[in-house]
């Protein structure tokens, strides 16, 4: 059935690949304005402290005026948030992490705005401050949001003391589980916090024009969400808002939510004149919006047989001073707690908890590879200590197509099965290499996304056709919707042209996010394309004298049935419509990729629908520990994704590679390291990202059985490749050295405590 | 039925008058892009002359490299041009007129330019130059182009010689319908040489990006078109450009065509860099493009009763050196020669004859005010001798609904004979005002144009809608728009944004020319808003479970019959249609304003046909004339005006006064003067352009039978009141003191050296 096709499933390159390698693409950061200015931001040094006063009266002289500085007075004004609105742009009153904005400069030159930061004194009082989320759930802990209970934000979250959102699912009798259990098992681990680790630094534009309206250019992953939240955080219609989407030197989720454009607005307000921010790698590290560390507390009840009777979860997300996106955050992982596995008794509570550090934010499937990883090392103790093989007691378990978890949510598409073997059986993982080689398997998911996409096409007078889309390219977004548009309409890619996407022109989208792009853009372009065709073979029809039902279209052309050595050329059609008779002719396609259900009996507080429709992916590795030195070498890495249907092979791959890096520094090396709130190793050379040459091939395959809500049945794709990957390598350490490694990352220096702690017991018993 | 409307009918100022009036609009001129160079033209000196060589070292010292500099062997190669393609952008070979474009070049600074200009030594050999059109056609006078037969062109075209288009019609017996009238007459008429007389001078950027694609700022009234024209003259296809509209100050006519973008281009292609290039008032006065000089020699038989028996018209349009929009003018003029009259016999000759002058394009009704000018001086003329009054022999000629003019056109619209009556009886054209007084009238037509417009309409997730056309805003397109889809979905005006207009994002639409808009893009907006309006009832439908047939939407709340008191507000149907069901909400409108057709029998040659709805003018004037000085006031001037439909009545009202302003100077005092091929009055101060107070207040009004082609039955007004002015002057002036000026401008030396005239024939008789 793929071999029919001929754009979609074909590899391509990545629409504006030549422009990003020639570094000719302009970014946020490259542009100019006429008459831009550029805008620094001062930041709090303190976690958590009182604002005496802001004297900004030495900086005022050196920049020229009042009007280059801007305050908390001088908006936007209310606080803001996603599921809380408990943000200050500016900090008022006090500060809550140490890189807190607390003012603003705009100058001539980026050098002067710094030079103008040093001259704003500010007086604080410091305040006690909180940097374990634990002692922050303690009664009694200092409050870092004295106002929480009175905050805006969505009824579902449920809060108090410095928790910021509390997720609960019940289902069946969690003490009759544990009692029908030939074992209980119960561990504890720990994730820490990292980087979205784009290459890109956060950095917008805005301006004025003349009538009040506002321009933006920013490398957002949602421009009309953008829009929409410049829309509430100013008090200004839509109407009067335009998002210029620049291209997004990666997101991961740290582009997702509205970041520096208040800023740059207000400055620009103030000054009349556009203004450009753009983050330093050191703010980056310090005060943007990394991974939620979290500490997940785990209980499971097994059969002899392997069957889990029962699961107890607990899961705490550090948020940091914000909730952001935290309570989304919190509220997957509390529906992905017990893994995608059939458990009859469960009990899941997840915290979203504030401490005075930077917020947490999105960062690639968010909310989930904390817990997988968490019950992937534990589903590895568990056929360990059962003497099973780790797949059989995960299939033994796995849901089923139609499964409806603890929450209520239905599975669809389930591949578990399918990419477990294959990853077993491609690492050949009942193989043992060697006494200090291992290998470890685990398994993960994520959805297809969800939401509103849609598109627009007009079929040029020269034939071409003109392609708008409203959702910024993050991932293949351009190349894969031009592939789906090519073969529904038979016409070559050349002939298709993107059109840019301001807000004010392109159609409506919600967000290049949760791996729904090529679910929603993927069917808005699919329809679009055939109301286009119909449309084209109808004027056909006529100019032939032919019944439209038995026309085609194929390169450029169009065929009777009856006379198909007679071809109409679609530019002499277009032509014609636009010249002498009907008019242009234009379609639109719009989407909805459907939310799931929730059984609110069972879930409690707050949880963010990504659909029902899942992917699946089993990665398994091959480890090589040098015990002398705690050292982990990746030998091989076996990604196995169940991803429905390929539409650009080699992009899926270069997701799935890019994944499994995020995942192997998540598992081994990466971390922001803080003190007291301040952040130790603000940079790439300390923070520990992998490089080219620590990175095993990854051996990538794939599973398509065209199953996947998206066009041709495809799958998403973006998140799932780091879900199960910290596990796997957890797995395979132990299978390695018999260690069990329960807190990310990995590092040398817990393997070799671990060890001398094993060889410690093995020595007392 | 007008009382029902709340949108359109409405007086509204035009989109953007704040913007303008306060000076903040952003004109082409005032754009800067990071790295620009500025563009200067070296135009020729000579009116006709070979050149023999181009020697650009000193100006590529100047300026840094060759690079910098362009002549013709820059390309962009092929001749270009409209029914014909005559014209290289850089003169090859020879100049053919006193500012033809030679070389170019490109430099940090406009001085720096100019400068470089100067440095550049063309050495020419002068040729023998033709500046009278009669001249040109005689046999043996040079030729102006050689290669005219093999030229590329339209079949329809007859050219030989230096006459580059004749245009033939013919109907019944000439010479029979001069033997059955009982009076011929016979007179010679000129018209002179005007600007359209913009205030915003040609301008133009263009750049290309890193994948060689072009973008191109240019104020043209037709995005499209120039795209198009981009594509054809430089070998890219269509999708490979991208045309951003600017706001347009002014056209009338002189920025329909491609002008300065090929320049700015080689420019930009040479240097790596984007290239602006500004018109100067001298260029604009010595290197565009005017109305076309005209010649007519008409002759007509009449009976005792005033019926027209036969007409027979010979026109001479002086194109100068190159065809350019040329054989659509003299076609025209074709069209119009014998006016709107019926009559039996015709024998019309239209000719455009090359000169060594600059060449002449579209000035508002291409091609028409010339005939009128004559046809109408005549009628004034007949009605005199006869004896009969000037309106009463109109209407006893005049078309009626359906008449087949003598070409085949259809008479679709006719409003001749209310604007008459209504002028006459507003200027009270019977009673005399004394001696040195007199009033006059005239009438004349034009189209609501035709061709291709399209609209998208997407609504957005707070219930407003925005609005997307291709049309740039030349006369008040925007309000225009805004009001039809405000009328159409019942929405506040403030509520319906109009995006931007580039030629990725717009819809297609052909020009901003000809009548056209209100028509074509009203009626595509109207689709577009039914369309979206059915999508938007049916959805509320399904949420309010009624039948959409008992929904009505008004201010932005859907009703249903049976519960009115329950409406359901568009911004939250909007909202879940985003973000709950169904995806995004959009619609597309696309409309074909029918093209007439012709009598191939009865014409010969070239005619670009707009269509077959008509809009009427008559205009009347008083005007005192000065014995002593020759100068005369315009005391009155009435201009009743069949517009089917006032969707806007000031912005007509302006339409109308602009139009009267450009006939008056016509009449009055614009005029080009050139002496062998070189402007001698290159500036506002000398050309004689009319200043407000020279300008009678104009008595507008208009006659609303709702039957034109536009939307509730409105008709183009753009172009019509310019047309009847120039006659309507003369015939007043003549019956003031009883002297006929046959020839434009009438100047006061001209009304003089008539009385002088007169009273030499008087005394000598």
């Amino acid at each position: 059935m793929k071999e029919e096709f001929s754009y979609v499933g074909r590899p391509l390159p990545v629409y504006d690949s030549q422009e990003k390698l020639t570094g000719a693409k302009k970014y946020t950061g490259d542009i100019e304005l006429p008459r831009m200015l550029h805008g620094k931001i001062l930041r709090s040094p303190h976690p958590h402290a009182l604002i005496i006063s802001i004297d900004p009266s030495e900086a005022e002289r050196l920049l020229g005026g009042e009007r280059f500085i801007a305050t908390a007075k001088d908006g936007p004004g209310a606080l803001f948030g996603g599921a809380i609105y408990d943000m200050p742009f500016f900090a008022t009153g006090k500060v809550r992490y140490v890189g807190e904005p607390v003012a603003a400069v705009a100058a001539e030159t980026p050098e002067l705005a710094e030079e103008a930061l040093k001259r704003i004194k500010v007086e604080y009082r410091e305040l006690p401050a909180l940097f374990d989320p634990v002692m922050a759930m303690a009664p009694g802990a200092p409050l870092i949001h004295e106002e929480l209970p009175s905050y805006k934000g969505s009824a579902n979250v449920i809060r108090s003391g410095n928790i910021c959102s509390h997720t609960r699912i019940r289902r069946g009798d969690i003490a009759r589980g544990f009692q029908e259990a030939d074992y209980l098992f119960e561990d504890l681990f720990q994730t820490q916090t990292i980087l979205q680790g784009q290459m890109e630094p956060h950095a917008a534009i805005a301006s004025f024009d003349a009538n009040g309206r506002i321009e933006v250019w920013s490398p957002t992953t949602g421009t009309f969400q953008l829009r929409s939240q410049l829309s509430e955080i100013f008090g200004l219609p839509l109407s009067q808002i335009c998002v210029h989407p620049m291209p997004i030197g990666g997101s991961f989720g740290a582009k997702n939510f509205v970041r520096l454009e208040p800023y740059c607005l207000v400055l620009a307000r103030k000054t009349g004149r556009p203004v450009k921010i753009t983050a330093s790698r050191y703010e980056e590290f310090t005060s943007f919006n990394p991974r939620h560390a979290t500490t997940v507390e785990i209980k499971t009840g097994v059969k002899r047989d392997g069957a889990i009777t029962a699961r107890k979860v607990r899961l705490i997300y550090d948020t940091g001073a914000y909730a952001d996106m935290g309570p989304m955050a919190a509220g997957e992982g509390a529906k992905q707690a017990v893994g995608p596995y059939r458990v009859p008794h469960v009990e899941v509570d997840s915290y979203c908890v504030y401490t005075n550090k930077m917020s947490a934010a999105c960062c690639r499937a968010h909310g989930t590879p904390q817990p997988t990883f968490a019950f992937e090392s534990q589903m590895d103790i568990i056929a360990r200590r059962l003497g099973m093989d780790p797949v059989a007691l995960r299939l033994k378990n796995a849901v089923g197509e139609g499964y409806i978890g603890p929450g209520g949510d239905r599975y669809r598409g389930v591949g578990i099965q399918e990419v477990l073997l294959q990853a077993a059986e491609r690492i050949d993982l009942k193989r043992k290499e060697g006494i200090r080689r291992g290998k470890g398997i685990a398994v993960g998911h994520w959805y297809s996304g969800a939401g509103s996409s849609s598109a627009i096409m007009k079929l040029n007078e020269d034939g071409t056709v003109t392609l708008s889309i409203g959702a910024p390219d993050a991932t293949g977004t351009d190349i894969m919707a031009l592939q789906v548009a090519a073969e529904e309409l038979g016409l070559p890619l050349d002939r298709i042209v993107l059109a840019s996407k301001d807000t004010d022109h392109a159609p409506f989208d919600t967000l290049s996010s949760g791996s729904r792009i090529t679910h929603c853009i993927g069917q808005a372009v699919r329809r679009a394309s055939q109301e286009l065709k119909t449309k084209i073979l109808e004027l056909a029809a006529q100019t032939l004298d032919a019944d439209p039902q038995h026309l085609e279209m194929r390169d450029g052309l169009i065929r009777s049935n009856h006379a198909p050595e007679h071809p109409l050329s679609l530019e002499r059609l277009a032509r014609s419509s636009h010249f002498r008779m009907h008019g242009p002719l234009m379609a639109t396609g719009t989407y909805f990729g459907e939310i799931g259900t929730f059984d609110r009996g069972a879930v409690k507080g707050f949880i963010y629908d990504m659909g029902e429709d899942r992917a699946f992916v089993a990665q398994a590795a091959e480890v090589e520990v040098d015990t002398e030195t705690g050292t982990v070498s990746v030998l091989r890495l076996v990604s196995v994704n169940d991803v429905g249907f390929l539409i650009n092979p080699p992009n899926a791959e270069n997701q799935v590679c890019g994944g499994v890096h995020q995942g192997l520094g998540y598992a081994l090396s990466e971390e922001v390291k803080m003190e007291k709130g301040k952040v130790l190793n603000p940079n790439f050379l300390e923070y520990g990202m992998l490089r080219a040459n620590n990175m095993p091939g990854v051996e990538c395959s794939f599973i398509e059985k065209m199953n996947g809500p998206g066009p041709y049945g495809a799958k998403g794709l973006g998140e799932q490749p780091g879900v199960p990957t910290a596990a796997a390598i957890a797995n395979a350490i132990y299978d390695a050295i018999g260690v069990r490694i329960r807190s990310l990352p990995i590092t040398p220096e817990k393997i070799l405590r671990a060890l001398r702690e094993t060889n410690k017991l093995a020595r007392s018993s």
